[in-house]
This record gives C-alpha cells, sequence and structure tokens, in this order.
C-alpha cells in the first residue's frame, strides 16, 4: 500500500489531505508535524490516518510539505533524500525564490515541484482544516520544467480533480508579485490592527465601530505571526520595495489632505475605483 | 396622511426607506435626491412611493437625511425650516461634529437627531439599497440631550425596531474614534491599491493573486470617492492624526525588516493577534 505523507498537517495541508483522501481513497495517509497535539486533532477529524517521523518517510507515492517557508528550506532537501525517483514532492511556501534556489543542484531536483495555492486565510491549524478550500483558487507554479513531466502532469491532474486554476510563474515574478498583492496586504493590516489598538484604549469603541469597514481591512491582522514573520524575512528585498512604495502613497494623501487639494484627492480616488473592473475579472 | 422624507435615496437612505415601509406602512415615502436617476431606481425597487424637492416639505412625519457630510452641512439648517415642532429630522452622516456645531443655535435644534448607522459597505446608490442592512449593526447618537425626548424615544424605538445596538457618544469622540476605526480603514485600502495598480501592469497578476489577502483589504477601495473625500475633509484634523500613526507603524516595521529583528517583528505581529479577542467581543 503507498503512502501519501503530509508535512505540516495545518490549514492548508490538512485541507489538501482531505481532498486527496477523495482522490486516492486507498492510500495511507501520513501527517508529520513538530506539534503532537496538531496530530492528534488531525487524526480525530480524519484528516491523517497515523503520523511519523521525517525519518521514516518509505515507500512514498506523494510528500505535500506545508509549513513555514524557512522550515521548508531547511528540510526539504533532506526529504528528497528519503524518496525513489517515482515519487512526487510539493511544497506550497509562500515563496518561492529561495525554495528553488536552494535546490538547483539537488539530485532529485526533478522530484520536486515549487507551487504556492492561492488559498490561505487568517486561520491556521488542523482546526482550521477543511474541504473545499482549494475550489476555485488559483495553483502557481514555479520551474516547472525543472520538474520530472510525468510528475507534473500527475500534480496538476490532481490539482484540477480540485477545480483549482493551474497559473505557471517563474520563482522571481512570483515573489515580486506576491508582495505586493498578498504580503503588502498583511502588512497593512496588522499595521492597522496596531494603530487602532494603541490608540482606542476602550475596546467598545472599536468594537461597535468595527462594522465600519474595520473588521474586514483588520481581518489578515488575526493570521499566524511564525509564518509570516517568515514570510517577511525571505522576500524582504520585494516586501521593503512595496512597502516603501506603500508608505509614499500614504505621505502623498496625507498632504493632499493637510493641503486641502480635496479636488486632487477625489480624483485620485477615482482612478483607483479602477480595482472593481480588475477584481470582476472584466478586462481578462 | 402623513410624509416621511429620505433626502438621498442610496445604499444608507434606500436601505432605511426599505424598513420604515414595513414599520408605518400606511405613511407616504416620498424620496429627494440629486440624482433623478437614482429617484428612478428607487420608485421602480418600490423604495420610494414618490418623489420631491426639498422646498416642496411639507406635513412631515419623519425626514432622514443620508447625503454625504459637506451636502448634510449645507441643506440640514434649511430642511429644518420646512418642519412643525412634531417633526423628527435625523442625519445619517458618517462624521458627527461639524453637523451638530453648525446647528447649536437653530431654532429647531431639538427636532434635530444626530447619529451615524454603523452599516455602510463598499457599494452605494439605490441599486445597492437592501432590506436587512441594520440588523444587529450599531447606531451612534449624539447629543441626544439637545433633541426633544419624545422625538429620541421615537427614534430609538425605529432602530430596535430595526435590531439595531443603539450607542452614545459625544460628536468630538465619535469624530476621533472613527477617524481610527474607521476611516483610516478606507485610506489604507485605497492606498493599497493605488500601490498595487501602479506596479501590476499585467491586471491577470492581480487577479490570479487576489484570494492571498489583497481582495478583502482592498474591498473598500470600491467605495464612493465623492462620499469619502468629504469625510477626509470634514474629518481632516483627527484623520491627519491616525495617518500620522499608521505612517509611524509603517516605517517602524519597515526598519524591523530592514535590520533583520525578526524575533522582535514576531513579538510584535503577536500583540497584534490580540485584535481576535477584541472582535469576538470576549472582554465586553
Amino acid at each position: 500500500m503507498k503512502n501519501i505523507y503530509i508535512v505540516g498537517v495545518g490549514l492548508i495541508g490538512g485541507s489538501f489531505a482531505l481532498e486527496l483522501k477523495n482522490i486516492f481513497n486507498d492510500y495511507n495517509i501520513i501527517g508529520i508535524d513538530i506539534s503532537t497535539q496538531n496530530l492528534k486533532i488531525a487524526k480525530q477529524k480524519n484528516i491523517i490516518d497515523s503520523h511519523a517521523e521525517i525519518n521514516d518517510i518509505t515507500n512514498a507515492f506523494m510528500i505535500i510539505i506545508a509549513v513555514p517557508v524557512k522550515s521548508i528550506i531547511k528540510i526539504l532537501p533532506k526529504i528528497l533524500e528519503f524518496i525513489s525517483t517515482e515519487t512526487l514532492v510539493i511544497d506550497f511556501g509562500s515563496t518561492k525564490l529561495n525554495i528553488c534556489k536552494n535546490l538547483q543542484t539537488h539530485k532529485r531536483r526533478s522530484n520536486f515541484l515549487a507551487a504556492h495555492p492561492i488559498a490561505g486565510n487568517e486561520f491556521s491549524g488542523p482546526d482550521a482544516a477543511a474541504k473545499g478550500l482549494f475550489t476555485n483558487k488559483t495553483m502557481i507554479i514555479c520551474e516547472k520544467n525543472k520538474t520530472n513531466k510525468k510528475l507534473v502532469d500527475l500534480a496538476i491532474n490532481i490539482f484540477k480533480e480540485m477545480k483549482m486554476n493551474i497559473s505557471f510563474m517563474d520563482p522571481e515574478s512570483h515573489d515580486k508579485h506576491i508582495a505586493y498583492v498578498s504580503h503588502l496586504s498583511h502588512i497593512s493590516s496588522f499595521m492597522l490592527g496596531k494603530t487602532v489598538i494603541d490608540e482606542e484604549k476602550n475596546e467598545k469603541n472599536i468594537f461597535d465601530m468595527a462594522g465600519s469597514g474595520f473588521e474586514s481591512t483588520v481581518r489578515l491582522a488575526k493570521s499566524s505571526p511564525k509564518m509570516w514573520t517568515d514570510i517577511l524575512e525571505d522576500n524582504k528585498i520585494n516586501i521593503k520595495e512595496a512597502l516603501d512604495d506603500y508608505i509614499y502613497n500614504l505621505n502623498n494623501i496625507r498632504d493632499l489632505i493637510n493641503d486641502n487639494k480635496f479636488d486632487e484627492l477625489e480624483l485620485e480616488l477615482k482612478k483607483i475605483n479602477y480595482i472593481k473592473n480588475i477584481l470582476n475579472g472584466i478586462n481578462l
């Protein structure tokens, strides 16, 4: 009987395991996690059949790695030592460049597929894992040509079975774009939370007014600090650039308000309204 | 037959009119709006029974004013000239201090109730109006004691009938708190939208990655430019303070990233996670 290993049985790893169970119902789904509590919950929720340690990996059909980025970089080369030429190893890290760079010359590079499911949310851990998390979401795949074609096809078939949209990107572009579109959103949200917590000593005021846009904008500030510190460290260069642009724009709007240039400000807001069209996908 | 006037038949005015129809089903609901298109849609959607102009106001039981803040300040004193001592006039402006100040010595001050329903969203116009918008939302009332007690009771009964929670606040506090909790969220969202649009020339990248936190964080950047320019102008002093705090925090996190102080950064993010508790209302 073949084994599927899930390294990191959190929101992403756990939800992916639940989908794999449907597709490969006669395979063993084995969880690996540094938290025994997470493994216990994953077992209780029937996300995994059993658990193991990295050194135990044997007869692996597929290994999914869904842990914070720094841990991926550390354990991936090691995990690739435990596999056969037939094994598919996929990582779901939120950044891709350093992960790919680190494996450039690994003898099992062609068994590895670098992927990023755009499916996370502010929750974490196996408690948050659920079926359907990946439905209609995008899976970004990097350096497809460095992976064995048969294994790429296997992976893509699995993602499509989960009703995911597939997008290809080189790791440099991925990390740059994701810094602007995702990482900056998280920083802006965390800092919004901080600014409001610091100012509002009376929590009832926050609670009463949270419906006025705050609740949704601050949602990402509930995200995992460990996971996000790893991302900010790993993607430091791109994030600094995105953050500098953001702070520049905030200083600009501050000046428009300060200088009573409200006609100019309104024109600016009108231009930004264009985001509606992009998100509706009208021009795609 | 008594008349209820809705000045501004947009998202808030229109949705409120739909609820009033239920409560006062034998009253005329009359719309007033500078947009004839809005009046037409409101009539088609059965939000209003007919329409009129401010100079036509007669036999008014209640007048709801739900237009952008600068327009409220301009028309409120005039509207108060058209009413009897029994008429209840409520404004739903997103700021409260200048609106209240401007009416301090008005002979009909006691007919007026300053209120702010925390119920808006990124949509606007009568097309977006819907029943249920106010259910379980907070209505903030300012300077209650300056309004005739009978009329305050009438208003509160109506809000409660709509299942709203009532909160009282002085106008200065309202404007300061709302600058941090709501207005800052909107600015951060608009500027996030601008930063990403400016950087990402290929809209497909935004679209593919929007699920990674961007879509919800940028939601407010779809909001009405006219309404928000009015708010930013009217609440300029408080907003500048909130914006300065926010930019200060963003510069701080930028420095932590730049100086590789990732342990400190993780501690900071952990503290901000406390926002979960506040939004869950655990401590209330």
